[in-house]
Parts: structure tokens; C-alpha cells; sequence
């Protein structure tokens, strides 16, 4: 069965998209740590990023880094963290969450319930940033 | 002044290191989320991850994934986590934490201490993976 996210990339299910290109595709996550939260995926569905082929996963890297640059640009914030985990969805991606304290990562914190026009939004301001 | 890492770079502050060429190190966090938790960090300091050329970016996260392999080789987990947040340190590293649970990345838990010993076992047992 195809991941949740793979389902995104091929339509089935809609998402705030931020990014894509022939590789890899960004957007919004639909429970965020906090407003920007971002999700950067790669297309090919691997559960593990370190089994990620060496240039595969080194673009992966460089989609994020454009990716967070802009979610930086577009989000307050004091900087923009990553964090890897992948307990729950086994396919790959990299959070990008903007973070004011160290405690803006902790994913066991309540997640943010945004109205659509608030995802627009934000969407929108990042994909203009 | 120098960062706490560059210290340990120029061997002014000792640490239990795992590996390290002429632009990256990796070695063990001396205050630990869970046994086996690993810093890799460019030897250049520079505050922010994403500010790092692309290049260096690229060898960076080249670099954390042979060592994040060998931590997953030598710890029991689930899998190996991957988190930046660099709020207290502003020189960039990437943590790489041996994952069972979700809660394991939460950097507000207690830090394990461990004794000289346990360190250097840790770091054999991921030197020798």
C-alpha cells in the first residue's frame, strides 16, 4: 500500500504544497509543531533517509536547504531546526519547524489545528518569500 | 572566542570521537538524550547549517550519514534520529540520536550520565561497527 505521503505526491490526497521538482516535494504539515511546520519528502518511497542513495540523499539535503531558507524567510522565528524520526510514516522526510525555543521540537507536544485560510496563508508566504 | 566545538576540534577540550576528516568531526554528546547520541559538526564555525556553502552542506550530511550507519550498527534502536536545533551552541551540528520511542528526541528530557568508562565503550563499540 502506497505511504500517506506518496498519495500526496501522486494526488490522492491534497496538501499545502510549498516545493517540487522531479525528486522531491515540500509541504505543509497537516499537524504542525507550530505554523510553518514543513515536510520535505523524497518521491522514491524508503522508509530509512540513511539508506537513501549517496546522491539521491545528498539532493534530498539541498531541497531542504532552499526549502528552510525560504520557510525562514517567510515564518518568525529564531531559526529554522530539522529533525529526522520516521516512527510513524515509513517513508522518509525531513522536518523543517521553525523554532523560538528548544521546546518547539518536541513531538509529543499538542498539535496546531489551522483553519485552510491560515495554511493558505502561510503556504503562500513561504512559496512568495 | 572559540566555540565549545572548535575546542574540542583543536584538542584544547577532550571528547570521545568517532570520526573525523580535514572538514568534519563526530563524537559522542557529553550530555547524552539516550546511550550512543552523536554530534557531527563542520570543523568551519559557522553559526547556521543552512548559511554552510552548498558544497560543504552536501559533504556535511555525506559525512553524518557513514557515521549515523555505524551508530545504527553498534546501538540498539529502532532507528537512528536526526535533529537540528543548534538554540544553545551557535556553531552548526547535527545530532544523531539511536531512536525507540518518540520521546527519546525530546531535549528537554534528562541528560544521561554516563562514566568513563561506559563512553568508551560506546565509542569503541561505534568505531569498531
Amino acid at each position: 500500500m502506497s505511504s500517506i505521503f506518496t498519495k500526496i505526491i501522486n494526488g490522492e490526497i491534497t496538501a499545502y504544497k510549498i516545493a517540487e521538482d522531479d525528486d522531491f516535494i515540500a509541504f505543509l504539515d497537516a499537524m504542525p509543531l507550530v505554523k510553518g511546520h514543513t515536510l520535505v519528502v523524497p518521491k522514491k518511497e524508503v522508509d530509512l533517509i540513511f539508506d537513501l542513495e549517496s546522491e539521491a540523499y545528498k539532493n534530498l539535503w539541498s531541497f531542504a536547504q532552499e526549502v528552510a531558507k525560504k520557510v525562514k524567510d517567510a515564518v518568525p522565528c529564531v531559526r529554522v531546526g530539522v529533525a529526522v524520526v520516521g516512527l510513524e510514516v515509513p517513508h522518509a522526510h525531513i522536518h523543517l519547524i521553525p523554532l523560538n525555543k528548544v521546546e518547539d521540537m518536541n513531538f509529543k507536544n499538542e498539535r496546531l489545528k489551522l483553519s485552510v485560510e491560515e495554511y493558505t496563508e502561510i503556504q503562500n508566504s513561504i512559496i512568495n518569500s
